[in-house]
């Protein structure tokens, strides 16, 4: 993760987390180690999967003591096995039990998402359709869970409803036609900003593409409309279309020419990989 | 939930969940609705499961106006069907734009879980087993998960590391053995907190049981030596099994005579409800 | 200004500013008028200028009191005249007395830079340029500066560095390139970013609009060599020139053709437009 | 500036300044420079000015990177000469890329306030009238423009309304006279505020003198009713006057023998020095 | 306590403080009861003393629920008996059980130094001499025990060490002289900032006297000592001594012709005002 | 002081704090010292009592400027007395100045805390009875006095409204007795709460014993009433009894056989142990 990113957003976040955790200390390690000592743990997977989040992991320690040391054996996109040993990490041990489960909380729920983002791009490999995420993150983890996308392989759409433009029916029927948004959109937003529009039939699409959007995404159609409206486009707008790949489905979107899919699963539904500390010893 | 935890504890989350996803603005909605305009949407459900979260999904549309109204069709811990009305959510047009993602996000989370926890539940019901939670949650969310957890029919473990003593193996490494570990837990803690500790072995069992513990946890024994735990503990104090629950298994655990079984995926695994704003319309 | 933004954003900095000026109370005030008293106030130009930030300087003093009522007798945008009466404000005396310095302020920086910002749209009419703000924002005010240059007939580049990609001279040395460059930008950027690049020779600019620039930043270019550029151009992307406008070169830049000129003038040298409070008296 | 204001008070704004220009990354220079890399670049001046506000230039380097080094070639308050070289900036290419537009806007700001405020106590100098600043500062940016109206060569009025008293028409009007409201203000104030109270006849100028003001601002009176003015007060109170100086009117004001002038353009109006960071080259 | 303090400074420490007490939820009070229910308690005293904190306790509960009424029987400074009803409380019980420890922490504490006050200043009633606060107040508290010893008749000395110059004999020292420590402080501090200086001898009493400080602190001298120094001044400054009155040297104090005595017990040893809610019932 | 409860928790208030003593500027040592200079000075106890605090003495500093060095001449919880050297401090004589007031406001209100309450430990030697704390802490200090409560040899009782359970008169109103008050905590609390309940009667201790409670406060009873209480709980809960101890009625309360006797004193009305720094000198 980016050192700039790291220092002005995720240490607050972390921070949060780990006040959430300990509201006035750690009652259990305190109790029975009233003095620091120095020892050392193993980082493991217990299972297979693509690992995301190492930097985060290793600054929760940080922030409850700078002098924790970690020795990394493997690298953020790693794909890394049951078993396999992928960090050592050595300070006061009181300060590894305090912070052993907010650190693993974002390790797991990262590598979670970056192995199940790595699995749906394995699916799209070869195609020329790129993955994206969407704005369905976690509240208060969106820093953690976009990183996690790209870390397995995905790319990142909008970051927020700041940072990107997209028309949907709403804006459309707020604005009044597909082409009236898009020419709100042009006139508001931004020069810098592409106007993405969300359609549901090829007449919109039709509409879409001669009022200058820049991106068109194709909401609820068949894999057939989908082609019509591809051809219609003919590279006037990138296409984009949403959601629901499954192992069935997904051979027909792999050949349809859409540019992009999004899937907001990547992030709200992936679960954890398995990741946990052990071996803990005095050193 | 209760109002005096949203007031204290998850307004400033919310706001905060807001603020990630509106850094300057709104664009899109700005861009074609420059006034404000009162309009009426409906939220509806898009799977069958347990609800939970309305009170957070109504407080992100009256962080952003007070005078937002939401009129609720149903009430947290209700199972609700896949079409089913929700609730109607009347005010500024652009605020309902502007607050959907967020509100969505925490709602369709905690329902997720409060669904999945049900389910577990009703695994277990008839026995005299009680499903809790873990510190397994999402950081920065645990006061939203562990709230589901309950709506879900489950129970909370301690909320922290401040709040509850759960000694692990690293904690008896530390203190030098099972009935050392409980003594310094027992000199140090505030004497509200209940001792509880986590063992491995028979041996550990007899130690913990004589030296006082309130609450053993038995990690990794099959049924067979929970059974054998159990019986030696002999109601000197509650017991508790951790985690991975499966059909298979369920029933074997339901007649050990276990108290509580924990487990980290209610809070770290469960998927999404999906559930989804429609028909926005001016009013 | 957007009310979500004024809640999500601009209402901690307001307060923020009235704790800079209050760190403990109001003393003047306070040892004058021990009790609340009900009093008027009005809002007067002193200058001729566009008016901008009307709502900020009445959140100003509803953050202190709630209550606090303002009559408005423009809106942001309007041409004032020095004298003219701009608003009343009613509320309890001591709240208008201790108010009065930051909700001033904020209203005259907003207004001087609508003001120096519309002079400058005003000698751009009839062409078909744009005229552009910059980063080059007071910090922590950008939020109502940016607003302010929209009022005064402007429009907004990219808000800061996340939401827009735009290449200068050392992201092209890092890079290699100005082709490589942007092929690194568009791999790496979300797909909504528009990549602009800064040229500086018409080889570079060559080079950018083939390798599919959206936007070229023509810099320290001599009208001459910008006309060149812009035919080089050819429309494939869209053109801005930054900077130095004065009465004497706005000529040439009306004439080139280019589409965008930026000036960080607007923000950072506009003086403020003068505006006062006056007539205080009880009701 | 002091070392201990920096940490307790400059670092949080600066931070948030950071935040305000980074919401999640710098896209940019991210897309080009994916490691770190050592460089070097030049803070150059290019116009002749009063710089200040180095260490606060500084500071925004090392709350990105700590161990970014700065070598300063000047120190505030060094008049600089268009073209000088003012420091060499030394560390991670990023941190130099991503922290410059905020690090230059703090710079360019102060350094014009107090190249702008040396301007006019060069048109007082000679003469025994010292040159002071108002609260007319940039909401959130008060302690780096007082700070830069020092370096300057001017002094500090008050810091905000809870550290000093000043009795305006609306006090006096409110406790009934200048006699009551000075009365009032020494009850209630902190015996060690000294009472300023601001006047505008030469009645109120006798009841104020007389009443026992510490200072006594006299308030849009010409050059000969301030002379008659000041001969009234006869050293019982310190003099000031307000404002509008100009390279006209500047010479009568020297020689009616008033203490202290105030000038709100010195924060409120200043253009900012032009500075820029040139030539980063990797090192 | 001002409204405007209240709002700016106040609250925030109040709804931290309610933080501090409740990290998730009031455990007892939902388990008994789920649902709010309106009902009343009484505030009682327990001890005769002054009142103080009457709003910061009111403001406890309407932080926790606007809709609190409090119905108070008397006001800041009253002299309240022991039994005496000071005020009804109506609102969701829940929140009144809730909110009732920080309310009477911060009324008991405020009381508590309020009647501390209120009875040195009885001691001191009919001598010209002014009890006067210090910067001894419990951290995070100033703005509350500084209003209360104003309730308790006392007086505010300067709020922290940026409202006010003491020099002090370390300051001395590093000056090199009383005279040169004065003048430099002169030189340096706003000019709207008395200079209060602390001395030892009457040889440093005259200098004092004589370089023009504004405030002479006797520190540490014998009544006969300080009694010749307040004729070496002769009212060419105000005159402190610092604390330890007792019933006992009271007499003499009284005698000697100080303008001011001030005394750190009053907020930092004053023992809280006994106060209680009873009587809870619904309503 | 714990060092992660010192980093998580402890810094934030501290940190404020300083905010609060320092807004602008420490003007005195500004005036009078331009620039860095090292020195050292003497922490000296001024009284004999117990001390505690020294860490956050020492982070007071380090927070303002980390290179300050103290060498400790005690530890927490030493007996101290009149004129002894408790530590040596040596850093930049500014700050040594600025930081002076709010380390000794934390170091004497700990200290005293700690005296008061061992005075009171040592009043129960030799029976079993364990001294606790309460929740009536000064606001924002808790973390502070609870841990001194520990140094002075008392214990804590729980840390606020969230991690224990404390049925009072008005919780087992609602519920509706005392058994069904302890079965609703029992059902709603998180199992590894203790379950406390504060009865008045000798019916209501039979009830409490008999429902389950873990613990039972006996409330204003006669040490008789007391004794009775006791016998008939017979070990099933144990016993607590508040408040009120003096060295009266101390050795009735030893004799009883209650389990722990909790007095709000040691943290509302303890008087601060004195303790000041001295010898600043040049090194």
């Amino acid at each position: 993760m980016n050192t700039i990113t790291m220092k002005l957003h995720a240490d607050k976040l972390i921070q949060m987390a780990l006040e959430e955790d300990i509201t006035s200390e750690d009652v259990s390690t305190n109790a029975v180690m009233p003095k620091a000592q120095k020892g050392s743990v193993d980082l493991i997977a217990k299972q297979d999967g693509i690992i995301a989040g190492l930097d985060v992991y290793a600054r929760t320690f940080e922030l409850l003591d700078e002098d924790t040391q970690i020795e990394f054996q493997c690298a953020d996109g790693d794909a890394v096995k049951k078993g396999q040993l992928l960090a050592v990490v050595t300070g006061d041990i009181r300060v590894l039990l305090s912070g052993e489960r907010v650190a693993l909380n974002y390790l797991q729920r990262m590598s979670g998402i970056a192995t199940y983002t790595h699995e749906v791009v394995e699916l799209l490999k070869g195609s020329s359709v790129t993955l994206l995420d969407t704005r369905k993150t976690t509240p208060n983890c969106r820093i953690f869970e976009k990183y996690a996308v790209r870390v397995g392989g995905g790319q990142n759409h909008r970051y927020n409803l700041s940072d990107g433009v997209l028309l949907k029916d709403n804006h459309i029927g707020a604005a009044g036609s597909v082409t009236k948004a898009i020419q709100m959109a042009k006139a508001y937003a931004p020069f810098v900003r592409k106007i993405e529009v969300e359609v549901e039939t090829l007449e919109q699409v039709k509409e879409a593409a001669e009022a200058g959007a820049d991106i068109i995404m194709l909401d609820n159609m068949t894999p057939d409309t989908m082609k019509q409206a591809i051809d219609l486009i003919n590279g006037r707008a990138k296409t984009e279309c949403s959601g629901n790949i499954t192992r069935e489905n997904i051979k027909k979107i792999r050949e349809i020419g859409v540019d992009y899919v999004s899937s907001g699963a990547l992030t709200h539904s992936a679960p954890i990989l398995d990741i946990s500390m052990k071996n803990l010893h005095a050193v």
